[in-house]
């Protein structure tokens, strides 16, 4: 209420930007976000699964368990308060919280927390930012959204079908066809690599150079495994292995992972069916999957040709056991969202209610604004969009932006009330 | 890929409650929450409004500027990275970015940075986040929901009539009827305060006793006043004032702050002429409204006989000058989005969809899978809820769990692939 900070007495001007590595998102492209997400939502509602809601915030100790890898060097740390940060203190022990870096985690805690007042099993959607401190680099953010759909409490293959029935359903939903969903499982690149012949305790480099086959080439991939010291032996086995088709398929119906084989014939049988054409499906003994936590079945979907995927996921049975006590077995698949609205920015949208967007310009001293108003109220609750707008100066480029922003009819009220239309008649 | 964090080699349990302060938002809430956003989207959509998008992450000069008043004391700061946190460090030097505790500041930041991008003027939608370390309390979060719409660009008190009449038919459509605004301007606030011969410096201190007077009663006020030093006189004229109505419209229309009372005129005879009885708008001399940028009209809305609004805005036309260089004017409408939540699930949930929400329940073994998802897949392009799950063990259970989750109708299939129904015929 004080009049201390009135234009006169203006402090030197302040840096505008947003923080660094994130964005500030304009009207068109929120409209392109909001209409993609209650598109995806509808569609994993009518498939039975529900929204939940966790803070952005959790506490650090929840967040640096090991489980989120990479990611828990980027955390956003939020400073204690009502503490004495004295000189003394270790530079860990000045943040209790944290900025949530995925969804995943925190749906471990909020299901430890809540399951008793859950249904069971959890169909879960979320969708919400997550932060991560990456270094800044073209299309990427450092606060980003996830869509996530997750499946707490079943163990059967069921769960990998509904979720890639209903994640593919979403995409198609959003107008993405030609979508290729590849399979695999955890459980099966162990089997691989055992029978090659790689130590028991070094899978995991192997995985991380296998994952690299889409864009590096089979040359660099063996070169990878060779500096990493693995025996070369191996290597030729595990590239033979992957060039035989027939020959893998033999070794894991039989001696591999007969299980998890199984499991696999029938997500894959069953979503093909399901799919029709719609979409494809396909085993894939190279693909990997980033997290630590996967125990069982992973899969990721893409777009047309493109060599990165636009959705990823995968069974981590074992996660939740670390919070509750017992093991839920639990398994989740994320739509790359950010991903997705690049391509949907990219595609030429359609302005066919061009004609449901009315503008109504007017005198600011007009003396009909009520009914100006009246008759904006009947639009409305006919659905139309009706931006009501003061005229200015060059009413001729008013116009021309009101077009452009994609209002389809323009009415000019004159100073006896009555409307000159621009556009189609009503 | 490591299997070192199996179940037999957990660690200690964790503690799995949210944050301090804040929550895990249920499933049948969260759709409360998402339908009431849908429908105050749609609302204000229609009013021509747009929604836009900040990070809820500021650098921390943007939020200690004076203008969040005390809720600049409550901002959750977030620790510098890549710094050595030395000894010499002064604490306030930890941190340089804070989660946002309002959307008004951001949204002042984003005008000025994306000005020449947006449409002028702005009519802006903002509902996300907001964090506050307030001390915890039944039914106050340290996170949680605002719902703003600002226009920016317009001086004229169109401005104030569009941003009550698009609230007020948010809330109408959200079924909350009984409304009341309340309206009132700062500058007539001051030539009150003027008028009765309070100090010109100490105006503030008499309108935060002023703004108790809904929650204690005059004498409360008085004595506020008095302690606060008031002279004895001012405050008798003041209370002599407030209680003849016919009196102080003739200071204000006369000598008081002419401008301003016809501006509130204004818009009280054309909101009145528009709500067409729908809501009641009146003007209050005794409205206060906490922020200190306010410069112009303030207005709030109550619900039926509640003593507190469930929304409040005002004019703020200082605010973007201050970053940007050149005064914008700017005025806005904030729901208090939690207060509507917290009536809109005390009241009893229309269940009418119930009977298009399906569950199929089924073996894990059945041969008529493919069937069932397509079947599925067939009601859910009719724009059905369909939920599998597998039979469990006690059969009645789950049929009652299903019906208390509202579905209308459940299918049992059997192992010949015929479905028994519960619940009306389709």
């Amino acid at each position: 209420m004080s009049d201390a900070r009135s234009a006169k007495t203006r402090e030197p001007k302040l840096d505008t930007s947003p923080p660094r590595g994130m964005r500030d998102v304009l009207p068109d492209e929120v409209e392109v976000r909001d209409r993609a997400i209650a598109t995806i939502l509808d569609v994993y509602r009518r498939h039975g699964f529900q929204r939940i809601e966790t803070p952005a915030v959790e506490n650090i100790k929840l967040l640096t368990r090991g489980e989120g890898g990479e990611n828990e060097k980027l955390i956003f740390k939020i400073l204690k308060r009502g503490e004495k940060l004295t000189a003394a203190r270790d530079p860990e022990d000045l943040a209790d919280l944290g900025l949530r870096f995925d969804l995943t985690i925190p749906l471990a805690r909020y299901y430890a927390n809540n399951h008793a007042r859950l249904p069971q099993p959890l169909k879960a959607i979320q969708i919400g930012s997550v932060w991560r401190a990456e270094r800044p680099q073209h299309g990427r953010f450092r606060q980003f959204t996830q869509c996530d759909i997750d499946i707490l409490g079943v163990s059967s293959e069921i769960a990998e079908i509904e979720l890639i029935l209903a994640t593919a359903d979403a995409l198609l939903s959003l107008g993405l066809a030609d979508l290729t969903v590849r399979v695999n499982d955890r459980r099966i690149l162990a089997a691989i690599a055992r029978r090659c012949g790689f130590a028991e305790g070094r899978f995991d480099s192997v995985f991380i150079a296998l994952d690299k086959l889409d864009k590096v080439d089979t040359a660099g991939v063996i070169r990878e495994l060779e500096v990493a010291g693995h025996p070369a032996q191996a290597i030729g086995e595990l590239m033979g292995l992957l060039e035989d088709a027939h020959g893998l398929s033999r070794f894991l119906a039989g001696g591999g992972e007969p299980a998890a084989w199984q499991g696999l014939q029938r997500i894959s049988d069953t979503v093909a069916a399901s799919a029709a054409g719609r979409f494809r499906i396909a085993f894939d003994p190279t693909l990997v999957r980033g997290m630590a936590y996967y125990t069982g079945p992973i899969f990721e979907i893409r777009y047309a040709d493109s060599a990165s995927s636009i959705a990823g996921g995968g069974r981590y049975d074992r996660m939740i056991g670390r919070l509750l006590g017992r093991d839920v077995p639990a398994t989740g698949f994320s739509i790359g969202f950010e991903r997705v609205i690049g391509i949907l920015t990219e595609r030429p949208v359609a302005s066919a209610d061009a004609a449901d967007r009315l503008a109504i310009v007017f005198d600011e001293d007009t003396s009909h604004l009520a009914a100006i108003l009246e008759r904006a109220r009947e639009d409305r609750g006919k659905g139309h969009v009706v931006l009501l707008e003061l005229k200015r100066k060059n009413l001729g480029r008013q116009l021309q932006d009101l077009e452009t922003r994609g209002f389809g009819r323009i009415g000019i009220v004159g100073h006896d009330g009555t409307y000159e239309w621009r556009g189609p008649k009503a």
